[in-house]
């Protein structure tokens, strides 16, 4: 038998070990490198960790546990009750009590908690480089970045170690790692799922994300994962809805105006358009963009200086540089600047809700191109800002996202495509984002 | 026959005199006083402005215009085509093109507009002295202030001038006003009546309101001014609701607890809460509160700023000197702060939420006293922030709330109280304080 990659195929492993708890634990990470080369996580479960989650489950009633056995991976900003929380930073750690509501909500299922992943330290950064774990290895192209900040967690899924992993995603890190490792990466509505438990980036935009094998995965987790948390103030009670998946109108950007983007994946992007089902519908991408300007230039930066900003004037040297210049610079920002931003924010939000009445979802490139290890680090500042071009609008904007592969362009790097959709319309988007994967959607 | 002074009068008396739009605009004014000695007005139409509205009225269908011939007085920061828009600031003014979304669709019901009012200067301040049009004159007790910021219009409305005046609420400017001058004051939830076309004072929290004589009639202007307005980015598609308005559950604070409330007035609330039906439900005052200090203390004033700061910059001395120190303060405020101050709104939000599980209106006193024009002149910034200790919050809180009278205090001085209602319950909290106040709901 094949290792097992998907949540079925795992949930089959189980059900065919699950007597013999021991056994079981030392399979699920008997395949995975020793000494961790892909510098994927923070702290592995122990075997006997692993022993206890699973001797919990052998009680569990299966129809009640639709992820019973399968194992995840946790990005290390997210709580798991017993077991330290580094959000990439040693120096922050604390152990929390209680695992996060997320977390709390996988496990009842069923599903079975390995370790806790390497990231861009505070989430800040699409690269997956600025960890002082070291930089997570991509699973395809070790010399390119493996994308951030959920680096850790894509390559663990990527890497067949997990059948899925959990990120955050505040401005593209649950979308760009997706890209660069082939994966999909499925960011929910703001709100949707709970984000109490989860160290904050910028508080009001955060969303916990997941990596997944295949689009009908990412369902699976969302039908567990998505409920109201009252505990969570920006939690909301999100009214799920549908359009029609079969005759879903697609939108796409004019492949030729976008700015930076790289002639390899342009070419894929416009392949991509050209393949598109019935009649996709062009749109501007202006609004998009703009609004995509704010969050990296605007005063959203302050609200990774409210989230740690105590924490850094007390402890700058426990910070990688790159990251502590990023959050520092949150500190000299205006309220009036604040509010301005949040005035141009809500105009486009108008147009872009003009352009969802012509289209049920839009398909962008997730990223305009891929960059070396040695390109990030001469220039560690504008490549990652490059890196946010289509993802860093998706929150603000309030939409939900899909990441999924979309082949290779000629230089044999892996090119993604994200397919978003307004707030709301998670399992639509996700049963559409199937259909032209060619997935079975049930 | 006795002035007019309802809707249901001025449409009366309308009928009666249609055939001679001079005679008619004539009569609406000829009971003003001649030099405005409660200087009600910034701006008042001349006799030739007012024919002209009255003979378009002519042709409109009675049925499709439930205003038809209804006298109103417009706020001098919601923009009337033709005529200036002050916002209490003559080297301000602009003379706009277009009427305020509000006034378009309260002219196309067959209302005449009349007039533009006196006002706190920018909607600054809950006093109704900050003009360098003069203090606007209480109508009961011209010893004491009548109330800001929309303190023309409520007096307009009290003097009998127009059957219903439009106001501005952003911090309790539509409510205060109405508590002095024995009105109903009636701020409608965010976002439902358009604010394109004000001048904004905190642009993600200003409300148009509306001052009536009776509850009746604040329900017959909400039916007509009340629509989803795509200009405005910051209207909202509410979704109306409604609870039991005859069994409705009231809730309540504890009269004795409650902080800055004068012996009179407490006394007077004590006894309203007495008088409730059924039995009313206490409710913690503390999230209400600390919610109000945030808009007061905390970074909404940068917003002010922002609408304002560079015209103040560059014209200093056009502004009222108290109006002038408290915008210029916006300036000094942090992005940080005003995130920090987000999340700990976004937490009380959740504990009103509880509260309004357990009632579905909350009677409150409008303001905890009322203060001489001495007393204000002596302390004008003390004095205005007390009157908003039980306004501030509720568009924070996304509220909506009507200010009825409720009976004099042992001194003779007008007491006012504050119903209020979650978001979108507008129509049943307005049918809740008809029955509380013993009008006939129709």
């Amino acid at each position: 038998m094949t290792s097992p990659s998907t949540i079925a195929e795992f949930r089959a492993a189980f059900e065919a070990r699950r007597p013999d708890p021991a056994a079981l634990a030392a399979e699920l990470v008997d395949h995975w490198e020793p000494d961790d080369e892909h510098r994927v996580w923070i702290r592995r479960l122990e075997h006997q960790e692993i022993v206890a989650h699973i001797e919990r489950l052998i009680e569990v009633d299966k129809t009640s546990a639709p992820l019973r056995g399968v194992p995840f991976a946790i990005k290390d900003n997210i709580d798991l009750a017993g077991v330290p929380t580094t959000a990439g930073c040693p120096d922050y750690a604390y152990t929390p009590v209680r695992s996060a509501t997320v977390v709390e909500r996988l496990v009842a299922a069923g599903a079975i908690p390995v370790g806790k992943t390497n990231m861009d330290q505070f989430a800040t950064g699409l690269v997956g480089t600025r960890s002082p774990y070291g930089a997570v290895v991509n699973a395809l192209q070790p010399d390119h970045v493996s994308g951030g900040s959920s680096s850790g967690s894509a390559v663990a899924v990527k890497l067949g170690l997990v059948a899925f992993a959990l990120g955050t995603d505040t401005a593209g890190s649950g979308r760009v790692p997706a890209a660069f490792n082939e994966l999909v990466g499925f960011k929910p509505t703001r709100g949707w799922w709970s984000t109490r438990g989860v160290v904050p980036a910028c508080r009001t935009l955060d969303c916990v994300s997941v990596f997944t094998q295949t689009v009908g995965d990412a369902r699976t987790v969302a039908r567990v994962a998505g409920s109201f948390d009252e505990a969570d103030p920006y939690a909301r009670r999100i009214a799920l809805q549908d359009f029609d998946e079969e005759a879903a109108r697609i939108g796409f950007f004019d492949p030729y105006e976008l700015p930076h983007v790289d002639e390899g994946y342009r070419a894929c992007y416009a392949d991509f358009v050209d393949r598109l089902p019935g009649e996709p519908i062009r749109i501007d991408h202006a609004p998009f963009l703009e609004a995509a300007a704010l969050l990296y230039d605007g005063p959203w930066l302050a609200e990774r200086y409210a989230a740690i900003g105590c924490f850094l004037e007390q402890h700058p040297e426990a910070f990688h540089p790159v990251t502590r210049r990023v959050i520092a610079a949150g500190n000299n920002l205006s309220a009036v600047a604040c509010f301005r931003a949040q005035y141009r924010l809500a105009m486009l939000k108008r147009e872009v809700e003009r352009a969802f009445r012509r289209v049920d979802v839009l398909a962008l490139p997730t990223v305009p191109r891929i960059y070396t290890l040695g390109e990030v680090e001469a220039d560690p500042f504008g490549t990652n800002a490059r890196l946010g071009t289509f993802t860093n609008f998706v929150n603000l904007l309030d939409l939900c996202a899909v990441a999924v592969p979309a082949g290779r362009c000629s230089a044999g790097l892996p090119f993604g495509v994200t397919l978003t959709s307004p707030a709301g319309f998670d399992f639509a988007l996700l049963n559409a984002a199937a259909r032209l994967l060619g997935e079975v959607v049930d």
